[in-house]
């Protein structure tokens, strides 16, 4: 059931579907997900675009928030990333996990590999703020 | 010629011309960029993901940070991005602009702005920092 | 009335009135305060202390929230802050800003000047997230 | 020789030394901080002042990006925080780990904890970026 509503959040997304971010394991407190690289996601420089990195973490921390708040969904109101390393590979991985739920905010936070074979570079780390919303309002 | 080099960082990233972010109008120290919204960028309320908002302020903040670095390239560190209000419409407009410009860092803010004929409502601002960088290294 | 509100927050939080910073406009959505640089406040280079600045852009951003929550108090969530250039002068002059007021979530921007005469150097800029909460609560 | 680079960043730092930060242990990429809690660090609920632990969590994340930059020293570009739970106690412990130390910038990440006797508690989290600087410039 905790899975169904979590995956819920990502078929009924269109954006995350277009751009094929999976989702793998679902547990209390925790998401993984999983996202194969198509070259019209890099930028000039021929490394995986921020954006494509930061919708992935953004997406991963709502499915995280989304296990803890029952009947109640979830919203973005901000998030930070940092990009450590440049990501350049064929496929990225991304373990999301709540670092506080709340019954009107909840924090998670998100870690983005960029995956060679059994190879996992951390890539980025992002922080984001969920507000809890009624799914009815 | 400053155009040029802005100009060059929009047309080279494939991500962004795969969304259909557009370069409106540069000048020293500020970016202006624009949006048309598909149906394949909501997520599950209808809104624009997130991630598309977040990645046309990253890049319109690379752009802006572009127009103080001469020969210099740049690549973001970092960004953090509040949401202010669901955006719903079929236009995004984005204004970017620099904060401070460095020989290593430069810090560029981004206000983005969901578009109805003249009505323009902020729905996102976003602070970035990113690193001046030698093209050939 | 508005001024009331805002300078009680001021008024009771022992750690601001320690470092003495002071409220000094006040209308609705935005707050100016300043604050008197003692040599205590310094860190190893000599500059003005990141921890020093950010204090006092969370209490001014806590005050311009304030100032459109009617009865209701605020809460910091969450701050991310910039610093643009070492603060080195005598005096610090802040402004903050309601981005977006909400009955359960607001947002305020904070500038931070180092103030040296009539000259005013933009040293930092912070965003902030509060959640508005009953003070009876 | 480690310990006393960093040593020498907290007993420089004015601010630091009148809040009364200790600097308990360091090794390479991680450095662990104590703060006894007096009256005059809170604010008006009570709580534990947000710029007191900011300061904590940005002074901790100096010291552990100090200890994989040799002969450099490190400047604070930007951190962010997001506040878990009040922190109410006599005791803030707080940790600091470096994400990625660079040439030119480095990134940590710390956690703060309200300490009651074998009691801990996750009050804050935080990531900053930090550009690596000559001592002689």
């Amino acid at each position: 059931m905790l899975e169904a509503r979590v995956r819920s959040i990502f078929e009924k997304a269109r954006f995350v579907e277009e751009l094929g971010i999976k989702l793998i394991k679902v547990s209390e407190g925790s998401v993984e997900t999983e996202l194969a690289i198509r070259d019209s996601f890099r930028q000039q420089h021929g490394f995986i675009h921020a954006g494509v990195i930061a919708t992935m973490g953004d997406h991963t921390a709502g499915g995280a928030a989304r296990t803890v708040t029952g009947e109640k969904d979830v919203i973005t109101i901000e998030f930070k990333i940092n990009f450590l390393r440049p990501a350049k590979g064929k496929k990225l991985k991304c373990v999301g996990t709540v670092l506080r739920g709340g019954k009107q905010i909840t924090i998670a936070e998100v870690e983005i590999f960029d995956v060679e074979g059994s190879d996992e570079k951390l890539v980025a780390k992002l922080t984001e703020t969920l507000a809890v919303i009624d799914p009815r309002d």
